[in-house]
């Protein structure tokens, strides 16, 4: 294998936000040339695949101001700085719908965007869903829904859900129904 | 359904780079209350399934800055202004890996993190896969890996195989063979 590496020459930072910064870094190529590459860094996320005992999942409709577009997302959330990564997706969960789940499984984590962040989310499954208490930030406003497989295919189709962690959930979701 | 919607009070650009660009707006939350957005603009992408005929994936060994480490991805890049994305995943496919396809279908298309970026992607799968011409941009290194379905699931457990739109693409993969 190829050592495909760019070395860092030098970092300047462009912004320090509230929850992204952004840097440009200069590096070297693996054939000597130099190039800048762009680079959004994040704190990180948890989202989480909660089915219902009546076989449905658990949706957060929800404005994203990037997209200009309110669309249905599973539960998710930033990590705060050190918070272990199921200990956030509990959090989030209970936060987000108002649900505690006695079962927690890790399916998969993920870089979304890796050519230019380095958002890393953890994808957890919750199972025997109870009730806990909703509380959300205060900038953060949400509605939730519970649907069917079926009509969350219809609503991929239509766009509502556009995202790629509850793309991703969904698929995991049908490939667990093929496999039972 | 409430409407859930942050109106734009104000928009700071805040940096215009090669690839993406960061403004922050002041918006208007649905409770008449103000917050801050950090937004990252950027073009959009493509991605491409490629399954060889003897069921093997077609990926690309690929070092990514922000995150530090070289991982394996399915074929993919950044749309061009006003490119139409199936033509833009028909470049990409052939300049990445030298092949070409007969066949085209659109699988899905998602935002990869709503949360702070306007990022969409367009995935398609490739079928009748023939010869055609290597063409990597100046600054792109890359090495082509063709994988079957369990050592991507490896790959996966390893963390080799640790991004968005490639877990989804190996989702997709598993469901179709699932249902054939």
């Amino acid at each position: 294998m190829r050592n495909l590496e760019e070395k860092t020459i030098s970092t300047q930072s462009i912004f320090q936000g509230r929850v992204i910064s952004l840097q440009v870094d200069q590096v070297e190529l693996p054939n000597g040339n130099t190039s800048n590459r762009e680079i959004v860094k994040h704190p990180g996320a948890v989202a989480v695949v909660a089915i219902t005992p009546e076989d449905r999942i658990i949706l957060v409709r929800q404005f994203r101001k990037p997209l200009e577009k309110t669309i249905y997302e599973i539960p998710a959330g930033k990590r705060e700085a050190g918070e272990d990564p199921q200990v956030c997706a509990e959090r989030e969960l209970e936060e987000e719908t108002g649900y505690r789940a006695g079962k927690w499984n890790h399916l998969v984590s993920f870089y979304t965007s890796p050519g230019f962040a380095d958002e890393y989310l953890h994808l957890y499954q919750a199972d025997e869903l109870g009730k806990g208490q909703v509380n959300l930030d205060e900038d953060e406003f949400v509605e939730l829904v519970e649907w069917t497989l079926p009509e969350c295919v219809q609503a991929i189709s239509r766009g509502d859900i556009c995202d790629a962690k509850t793309v991703a959930a969904i698929l995991f979701w049908q490939n667990q129904l093929h496999q039972s």
